[in-house]
C-alpha cells in the first residue's frame, strides 16, 4: 500500500481547491479581477498593524543576514508599497483581452486564438514578503490560481498577508483559493509542488541560484525560470565615447546584483587605446574591480588579470571582466561562448555594427545604445514582473501578467466536417 | 571518475555540432532555407532507389504487426509525398518574419519583440520515416537543428533519408548539422536526449502513449507533447438535427484513431428522445459501438451500459461514450471532469449558448457547429505540423512552424541609462 505524506496530501487540496478556483477566474471578467486586486488592498491596509506584528515575530525569530532580514523586513512604507502595487496591477490592460489573431479558412470556418490563464500557478520563493504579493497581483491579474511557498523565515509574515487577500478575494466575491499558502515550513511541501502534475501547471521559482537549481533539478512539473545573467556590454569601434562611458558604468554599477547588469566589457582593439583607460577610471571611481585580458592589460597595465574562468562568472558585485575583440563577429563569438542568452548591448554610432549584433545575438535582450539594466518589466512597460525567464520555452525576459497566459483556440463553423 | 557511456558521448557530439549548425541557421535568410528544402526534396527523389532499398531491408527484418509495418513502409508514392511535403514546406511563409510587436517607451527606448529559433531539437518517434522528413523539414523551415531519433525498426530507413537530407543541406550550403540522426539503435541514446540540459533545447515525442509518457516521465529536457486527446461533442437542445448527424459522424468516424476523434457524445435531455436513436443508428451503419449512461439507455434501451471508467476512456477505435446532460452548464462540468483539454465541439443554433460553451471551456480548441477532426496543423493553415501539443505552456493545439519558434526583444536607444 502506498502511503502519502501529510504534505503531499496537503498539497493535493490545495491544488484541487486551486483548480476550482482557477477555473472560476478564468470565466470572470477583467472588471471582477480588478475589483479583486483592489479589495486586497483595501484589505492590507486595514490589516497592516497585524501583518506588522506578524513580521516583527518573522525577524525576532530570524537567525539570518543582515542583507536577508532587509529583504523579510516590512515597514509602513514597505506595506504601503504592496498595496499600491496591488493597485497598480488592477490598472493595468486585461492580458486576457488581447487579440491573438484571427483568420478564416476556404471551407468557411473562422478560427481565433485567444488568451487563457494558464491554470494554477506554484510559486516558490525566499522570505521575502513583497515577492509572495506581487505573484498574487499577477496571477490573479491574469486569471491563474496561485499556491504560495515562501521562507520559512516569513512564514508568520506571509500568513497574516494571506488573511488580508484572502479577505479581499472574498469581499470581492472571487473564490478564496485563488491565492493559497503552503500551510507551515515543511519541506516535504516544496517537492509535493514539484511533482505536482496534472494538478499544479507551471513552477515558478525566485530566489538565489541553489534555489532555482533545485526546482529545475527536481521538478517534474514545467518551470519558468530565471537561472543565470551573464550580460555583456560591447563597445564597438565607432561608440560615441561619452555614451560608452555614461552607458556603461550605469549597466555594471546602477545595481550589481541584478540579473540584467553587465558582468563583462569587450571592447573593440581600435577604440580600447583611447577609452578604455577612461571606463575604467570612471568604474574604478564606483568603487568596482576589474579581471582583465592580455590585450586589456597592455592597454591599463594595473588591471588584474583575468582567469580563463573569470568570462563565465556572473560576479553579482562589483567585478567587471574585460576582453578586447576585433569587431561585432568575435564580439559574437565570445558571447556565444561566455554569455547566458540574458541581455546584452552594443554601444556604436555604427548602424550597420548594429544590426549585425542585434541580429547575430541569441539572447532575450539585445539592446543598441543603452543600459543592460534596462531589462526589467516594469521598464518594458509590462507594468509588473514575477521574473525573469531565462529558458527558451513559453516566455523570454521580463514576465508579466501578459507572459503568464497561454492561448486557446476557438473555431467557429456551420456544420462542416473534415473530408 | 565519472565514465560517461558511449551513447551520451555521441549525443555529446551530435549536439554540440547541432548548436553550431543551429546559429548559422538562425542567421540564414528564409530563402537560404526555403532553398534547402527543395534541394532536400530533389535528394530524396534522386537517392529513391536507395531509400527504398533500404525501406525494404528494414521490413525484411521487422518482425512487427501489420498496422506497424505499414507505418514503417516506403513505396514510391508515399517517397513522392515525402518529397512534396518538403517542398510544400519550403512554400509557406517564414517563421522567423512574423511581427510579434513593436513600442516605444515615454524614455525613448524602441523595443520590438521578433521571432526566433527555439535552437536544438531532439525529436523522438516511432517506426514511420516520414514523421522523421516532416520533423527536419518543419525544424528547418523554423531555423532550428533537430537530432533524429525514430524507432529501431526504421533504422536502415532513416539512414538512408537522411543522407538524402544531408546532400540537400550539403548543396544548399546549409550545415549538414543542421538534421541529424541517431547513430544506431541503442536505447541509451534515447536517455542521454533526455537528459541533454542545455544542449538540446526542446524534446518532441511522437508515437504511443507509452513512448510518450516515458519521454514526459524521464526528460529533464522540455517537452512538447501531445498526451491524451478525450474530445467531446456536445449536441445542445437546439442543434440542428441534421447538422448534429453529419457532424458527429465525421467526428466519430472519418478516423477513429487519431486523437481528435470524438470519443464521448454529450447530448441534451430535451432533444435526446428525438435525435439520440438517429444518431446511434447512423453510427451504428458504420459500425460503431456504444458505452452509453442510464438516461440513454432509457432512450435506446439496446445500447450497452457505461461504466465509471468509460467516459474517462480514449477509445480511439468505433466506440461512443454517451451522456444526457441538462444544458450548457452540466456539459461544461462533465468536460471539465473527464476531458483531457484538447478539443471539444458544441452543434447548436443557439449563438448564447454557443458562446457560453465556446467561453466556458478550457481546451486547446473549441468548435461550434463544425468537427472535432479540425484540429490538425493543415486544416488551421500551418501548411505542416509536427502534432498536436496537449500541454498548457508554449504552444498549445496544432504545432507547426510557427510553435517551433520563441522571440526575443530587441531594443534600440540613444544612450539610455536606468535611473
Amino acid at each position: 500500500m502506498h502511503i502519502e505524506s501529510e504534505p503531499t496530501r496537503q498539497l493535493q487540496r490545495a491544488a484541487t481547491a486551486a483548480r476550482d478556483a482557477a477555473r472560476l477566474l478564468a470565466r470572470t471578467p477583467a472588471a471582477g479581477r480588478d475589483a479583486g486586486l483592489r479589495a486586497m488592498a483595501a484589505a492590507v491596509r486595514a490589516r497592516a498593524p497585524e501583518i506588522l506584528a506578524a513580521n516583527a515575530a518573522d525577524l525576532a525569530a530570524s537567525a539570518a543576514s543582515a542583507a536577508f532580514r532587509d529583504r523579510l523586513a516590512l515597514n509602513p512604507a514597505r506595506l504601503e508599497a504592496i498595496a499600491a502595487g496591488l493597485e497598480a496591477v488592477a490598472g493595468l490592460p486585461d492580458p486576457l483581452a488581447r487579440d491573438l489573431g484571427r483568420w478564416t479558412r476556404p471551407n468557411g470556418l473562422a478560427i481565433s486564438r485567444i488568451p487563457a490563464p494558464i491554470g494554477v500557478i506554484g510559486m516558490i520563493y525566499e522570505s521575502r514578503p513583497n515577492v509572495g504579493a506581487d505573484a498574487a497581483a499577477i496571477c490573479l491579474k491574469s486569471g491563474n490560481a496561485v499556491i504560495l511557498r515562501g521562507g520559512s523565515d516569513s512564514v508568520r509574515s506571509a500568513t497574516a498577508l494571506n488573511a488580508a487577500i484572502t479577505d479581499g478575494l472574498r469581499s470581492a466575491g472571487l473564490p478564496e483559493a485563488a491565492v493559497q499558502i503552503a500551510p507551515g515550513t515543511d519541506r516535504a511541501y516544496v517537492a509535493a509542488m514539484l511533482g505536482a502534475v496534472g494538478m499544479i501547471d507551471l513552477i515558478i521559482p525566485r530566489g538565489g541560484k541553489s534555489l532555482v537549481e533545485r526546482v529545475q533539478r527536481e521538478a517534474r512539473v514545467p518551470v519558468l525560470a530565471h537561472a543565470e545573467g551573464l550580460c555583456h556590454t560591447y563597445v564597438h569601434a565607432d561608440a560615441d565615447p561619452d555614451m560608452a562611458r555614461k552607458v556603461l558604468a550605469n549597466a555594471k554599477m546602477r545595481r550589481t546584483g541584478i540579473c540584467a547588469a553587465t558582468e563583462t566589457l569587450l571592447i573593440d582593439r581600435t577604440i580600447a587605446p583611447s577609452l578604455l583607460p577612461l571606463l575604467v577610471a570612471d568604474l574604478r571611481a564606483l568603487d568596482c574591480t576589474f579581471r582583465a585580458d592580455p590585450a586589456a592589460r597592455t592597454i591599463v597595465p594595473d588591471l588584474p588579470a583575468a582567469t580563463a574562468d573569470d568570462f563565465n562568472t556572473e560576479w553579482h558585485d562589483a567585478i567587471l571582466s574585460i576582453a578586447v575583440v576585433d569587431g561585432v563577429e568575435t564580439a559574437l563569438t565570445h558571447i556565444a561562448q561566455h554569455g547566458s542568452g540574458h541581455t546584452d548591448a552594443i554601444i556604436t554610432n555604427d548602424p550597420t555594427a548594429a544590426r549585425q549584433f542585434l541580429q547575430g545575438i541569441d539572447s532575450a535582450v539585445a539592446l543598441w545604445n543603452a543600459s543592460t539594466q534596462f531589462c526589467d518589466g516594469g521598464e518594458f512597460g509590462f507594468g509588473a514582473e514575477i521574473g525573469i525567464a531565462t529558458g527558451r520555452l513559453h516566455a523570454r525576459g521580463p514576465v508579466g501578467p501578459d507572459q503568464l497566459t497561454t492561448y486557446r483556440y476557438i473555431v467557429e463553423g456551420t456544420g462542416q466536417v473534415r473530408p
